[in-house]
């Protein structure tokens, strides 16, 4: 039997090559995506709605099919922190559908004007924002996600190509035919989400090299998934390899401060990327302030792994290699360097760190502005805990995901950021001369 | 001899492997990045300043150089346009050094304050513009361009590596040596600057691998080139392929208007990218319009290929096919197609078009909305031609180019759009619950 995209694909459409049922579901998107570009607000608000009640109705269903995938999982000998991230219950719903109304209750993005200019010939240039056309998100087994992409993407009026982990195969198709399901109902078109849910493995190499149709790809998983959608994918990609963080405690720190910032920055969440992965120390706060920060990240389970220096403050510390400084251990392990001067901080940060989130813990001014200049990356706090880059500590509300490439966006990716633009121009006869 | 990837790497450079030499440069390029992030705008304007009296204290030189280039173009046998646009005179170089006294006076994208909150916990989180990075500029042979880029990219905090056409070499290498020259007593890095000025044809492969030292690539020229730049390039693009720009004269357009503005579109400048290759007309208002249009057009040497209807009301023109309605012609030939109504056109635009310009001309002010959302460009005129695309018209500045693509920058991209943004996030010890 031939491997089929899509179950909502039509039997002829279902029938043809995998190529080519690929490039059909995408000119499906494409088309959606023409009609979403003009859909009301209001029209994609209900859709969200209707789909809060949706997950309501047919809960029974969802969890029925979660439970399948989470059964073949431990059949399949997962992880148990793998299989805890694949599991929905009633709870784990009500939050999905909590994250649906945050978005309904956002701003559209859509049709905003950026800018708006007369120029001296009477031309009124706008730059108006508008969506990017077709979205395809790849993410691995969280069910949850599936929701949140399809309402970021459908919201700032993109259509969506999902492809989710095998694992969560029967949860995401229940989940994705909850939100399908809303879309005529509510004015938009029913191919706006399509879900790949097929388990052929070849369904990603398809999709990513079909530039013109979609025009972003937003990988969501381990590095090893990302860099493959990096070097395949013949059109743009959002996304961010690794977070390995860092929290410098500069000479004039505050120490007590800086030891509620690494404690938090390193354990609040030690599993996600804005975690601190590496505990930089100006030489002469080093003695004052390692013995009394290790001691409470001790407590807390971390094990430090150390450079030279900190090992003469803390000998029963084992030691840290370049591989540890290049390492995101998203576990309760921090490297420790002590530094010379905040020089040497912002060279290491800039040479091992992933552009994501660094943070400088200083009472000086100018050490802080010099930190903020110097450190390339995404977001750099001063006296902050790194575990603030996020949507909505920033303020931009929900996120699907956070780049740390400096084209188009970078830092937490929002409604805003899977919008372009366009410029609008309206003359009254105007040539040019 | 090996060749050599540019004369301004010391000779122990130029002494290894082609592909350890595109290396060093980047590294160097990358280097001088993060100096330049951090330069005053006094000091990139002073170096722009520097850089004007240096092409007048060198012009001999330049033109000395540049008629070797002119030379060698005329031996080879290209054809007389090339070669007008390859040379250079005392004019030239004038308008190259106002082009460098007009980015001199732009304003510095570099470290504005995009945006700011304070967040509920006392957070401020600010949105800062910051530089790109490393940008490659890859063009054909016009030398005026080389000056054109330089300013632009370093004003905006961007490390250049340039690479010319190999007829503009000599004019490239003298027109790089006075900008060059001018850096270091700006007080900006000597490797902001670096040209690749080998006949190796290689060496575009080669900097085209160098993700990670390359933040972008913009390649100007023909179609081929931009072709090939975007298929082997690991890092993103900034482009546009064509400009396939449509001019619709809908049922209630102002007729008179209407013929001034394709007149305009059409033959003030044929060979650029934002004039009209394509006139749409509305069937009721083709048979008042076409023929008057036609004469003018033709008074100007137009030569106008069009549809049976088309052709029904100008007997003599010959049909248009399919490959017509693709077709960039940069010259003097309009195609011609005469439409059901306001969506036929749309339908047109969005099929054949390349997404960079198209106008509608009418009085109808739900036309002109239908028009502009629903055609997918990067810039939609209303009742203007469709010339006035362009950096300078829309106020933005200097250019480096127009963008097709919707991911980062769209349309006209000055000085801001070679900019990325970073978070700087200020605390006083706050940390995540």
């Amino acid at each position: 039997m031939r491997s089929t995209a899509s179950p909502s694909l039509p039997s002829e459409v279902q029938a043809l090559e995998p190529a080519a049922q690929y490039e059909e579901l995408a000119h499906r998107a494409r088309d959606a995506a023409r009609k979403l570009a003009e859909v009301s607000s209001a029209a994609k608000n209900e859709w969200l709605l209707r789909s809060v009640n949706g997950l309501r109705s047919h809960e029974a269903e969802i969890l029925e099919a979660n439970a399948r995938d989470v059964a073949q999982a431990e059949a399949d000998g997962l992880a148990p922190a793998q299989i805890d991230r694949l599991r929905l219950d009633s709870n784990r719903l009500a939050t999905m559908a909590a994250g649906l109304r945050e978005v309904a209750a956002l701003p559209d993005p859509v049709g905003r004007v950026l800018e708006r200019s007369i120029r001296p010939n009477g031309l009124e240039v706008q730059k108006v924002s508008v969506p990017l056309g077709v979205i395809l998100f790849i993410y691995e087994s969280r069910p949850n996600v599936t929701a949140d992409a399809a309402a970021l993407c459908v919201k700032s009026g993109n259509a969506l190509i999902l492809r989710g982990g095998k694992e969560a195969l029967q949860s995401n198709r229940a989940v994705h035919a909850v939100l399908q399901e809303a879309l005529l109902p509510s004015g938009l078109p029913a191919d706006a989400l399509q879900l790949v849910a097929t388990p052929d493995r070849s369904a990603v190499g398809h999709l990513l090299r079909l530039e013109g149709l979609i025009d972003l790809v937003i990988p969501r998983g381990g590095v090893g998934l990302i860099r493959r959608v990096a070097a395949e994918a013949r059109m743009p990609v959002l996304k961010h390899y690794q977070g390995i963080c860092h929290v410098y405690v500069d000479r004039a720190a505050d120490l007590d401060m800086a030891c509620r910032i690494i404690v938090n920055a390193k354990c609040q969440r030690p599993g996600v990327c804005n975690a601190a992965e590496c505990l930089l120390v100006h030489q002469e706060a080093a003695s004052a302030f390692l013995p009394v920060a290790a001691a409470q990240l001790r407590a807390r389970g971390v094990e430090i792994r150390g450079c030279a220096a900190t090992q003469r403050l803390l000998p029963e510390v084992r030691p840290a290699t370049d591989e540890d400084y290049r390492t995101e251990y998203l576990d309760l392990i921090l490297s420790v360097k002590v530094v010379d001067d905040l020089e040497a901080a912002v060279a290491h940060i800039n040479r091992f760190g992933s552009g994501h989130t660094d943070a400088i813990l200083t009472e000086d001014q100018s050490a802080a502005r010099r930190f903020t200049t110097a450190v390339d990356s995404a977001a750099v706090m001063v006296n902050a805990s790194t575990r603030f880059h996020d949507g909505f500590e920033f303020g931009l509300g929900a996120e699907i995901g956070i780049s740390t490439d400096k084209m188009h966006a970078r830092g937490p990716c929002g409604l805003r950021e899977l919008c372009s633009y366009k410029y609008v121009v309206f003359g009254n006869g105007q040539v040019r001369s």
